[in-house]
């Protein structure tokens, strides 16, 4: 079993960025990229991810604003907010964190960001360009997943794909870009949901397993089969004698079990998490080399 | 074996929208569904496909209009006619007939058009929308596949549906309609392509196969299970004895073979062709009566 290691991956790809943003930008007198986020309310898992955000900013040199607002924020002043972003020259990107409130339209919020400046690739015009194959921002989670693979060397190319997990943020775009004609695509692909009666058994036939269900350590040895490539998107929090904190992070994969049986593993922490923060960080890079035309 | 008549479905279809323009639109006083299609060059198929638009829309009262443009056209004078007819208030859709030109972008062209008149559903937008289950214009090869199911009461929910082909405008859109949380999806869907070494197995597991791969008569009895639903998009002509034309029309899947196996199958012609077409009309409806906000 080798690890796909997310963190060790990923921090060579931030020093990268780091390096792009030092010797191309600010050493040719440019400014750095500038990442803002919207946050409304006060959910703690939503202020973590925030705050993560800006530390990685920080790292690579970007600059990062974040506009926080009460969870009482009203649909039109939050578009307001984000017509201020998209006319904002001095922002290369935003994001809006999600959740929002119940009394705020997610469609409607997301389909009022500048797709230019959709870094999270949440906007239909995005989702559809990566659909068609056009060159656009992908989701942060397929496309850190996306990365590891290639950096491993991976070969999805005629492989069969299990993906464990339909949502609009790992699941159905990760089963797109890896069943698109491109480089890590070409695979055949399975998207299992809820309604899957034989998950187990699909498991077992794939040559590349992602697991994106949110069902803490579901899959065990039996669901996969020999020699596998996995991948677990989930992430939970478990009480733990073994740490000063009280509590440890496992995924959606017996990690223990599994390990022993299949060729690649992604652990959590340390997988998929820092892969998904880093590609977000890609992204940002990209809107501010206006990559795409829009 | 049942027949999945397309041809039965969708006159049903043309009569109700046909009764609809005449008593909801005419007879109020309003002017009927407007479909303007821009045809460039002198492509037999394309011109074919043109004209059977034109006489589906003649027969649900539709009004339809016909730009010809020579093979020559230069991008940018296409560009134009496209932002003519985004602001002719007459249209309710249009659509550019497939393929173009080469020396003409295709994701261009089909970006330039505004996404509320894109009644092929072919735009980033729609696509995108499709995914994240916002209401769209649906493209229509894999609407009318749904249609046709829904009209048969076939259940998708936990079924294993196997598509053979990832094109963008059949496989792709399908796989991703049926996956979807919504009343024809909730499948567990397999998307094959040409790098798929084990085609025939994976066919052969599944409870309703889509062969959508351009390949005649490709799918044999051995490639389907017992019972199975089997949608045929193909459509090849072949010489033929029995004809006064001199030939015949055959899908991708060999019917007289797979017949004998299978619950349901549609025929060609007569199956997903006609379906097809009345999934532009129901687009054009859809569109008249901005159902769709943008």
């Amino acid at each position: 079993m080798n690890l796909l290691d997310g963190k060790l991956i990923s921090d060579r790809i931030k020093a990268e960025i780091a390096a792009e943003v030092k010797t191309k930008m600010l050493d040719a007198g440019k400014v750095a990229p500038h990442l803002a986020a919207i946050l409304v309310g006060e959910d703690p898992a939503s202020q973590t991810y925030v705050a993560s955000k800006e530390k990685d900013c920080k790292e690579v040199g970007f600059i990062s604003s974040v506009y926080k607002y009460p969870a009482n924020l009203s649909q039109e002043k939050l578009l307001e907010a984000i017509r201020f972003l998209n006319n904002d020259p001095e922002i290369d990107g935003f994001i809006v964190q999600l959740p929002l409130p119940k009394h705020i339209d997610e469609h409607t919020i997301i389909e009022s960001i500048d797709p230019a400046k959709d870094v999270d690739g949440f906007h239909p015009v995005n989702v559809g360009r990566m659909v068609l194959n056009i060159p656009s921002y992908l989701p942060a989670t397929p496309y850190g997943i996306i990365t590891l693979l290639e950096s491993y060397k991976i070969e999805t190319a005629g492989k069969h794909c299990v993906i464990l997990g339909r949502s609009n943020i790992v699941g159905t775009p990760v089963s797109i870009l890896l069943s698109r004609k491109s480089k890590t695509g070409n695979a055949t692909v399975t998207l299992c949901n809820s309604h899957t009666p034989n998950l187990q058994a699909i498991a077992a036939t794939a040559d590349i397993l992602i697991v994106a269900m949110g069902k803490k350590e579901f899959v065990t040895a039996e669901m996969v089969k020999k020699d596998a490539v996995v991948i677990d998107v989930g992430i939970h929090r478990v009480p733990s004698e073994e740490t000063k904190s009280g509590y440890k992070l496992t995924g959606d994969v017996n990690f223990i079990d599994v390990a022993k049986k299949c060729s690649y593993i992604t652990p959590v922490p340390g997988g998929i998490g820092p892969m998904t923060r880093v590609s977000l960080l890609l992204n940002t890079l990209k809107a501010a080399k206006k990559e795409f035309k829009f």
